[in-house]
């Protein structure tokens, strides 16, 4: 394949990724609102702890966990944003 | 739906996530290689600006555009090692 026909799939993929990445906001837009309800924090340092141990050892490659990792932490930040900004 | 709901409708959603981003980073690997044939450079700025272009067209929320692009800029960062790690 070309790097033109890599490209697009690519954009196909980030079709589907902007999508999940959606829906995934959408959960933790859900959870922020229970958590105001509930009093709890916004931050809880065992679920990120628990989400970043499920995502590594689903990691099948070729990123590195440690790779994986840093994409998931941007992603974990921005959700924690959205939470704040929602309640 | 409760908390622990959505938790586990999230760790879904991340199987789903991991799987699509690793299939995204096989394919900015095999572009890696191809550039790394025709002699080209890794950061192509043109093809990131396209990349967070279309990104934002096809966003439907809640996350706002810039929320997003954060995200995709961490995303665009780790793919890039990758690229230069594997030639």
């Amino acid at each position: 394949m070309e790097i033109e026909d890599w490209r697009r799939k690519i954009d196909e993929l980030d079709e589907q990724l902007v999508a999940l990445i959606s829906k995934r906001a959408e959960a933790a837009k859900a959870i922020g609102l229970a958590k105001r309800d509930k009093q709890l924090p916004v931050y809880e340092p065992k679920r990120e702890q628990d989400v970043f141990t499920h995502v590594k050892s689903i990691n099948p490659g070729p990123l590195d966990d440690l790779e994986l990792l840093h994409i998931y932490e941007r992603l974990m930040d921005v959700m924690r944003t959205l939470q704040r900004r929602d309640i």
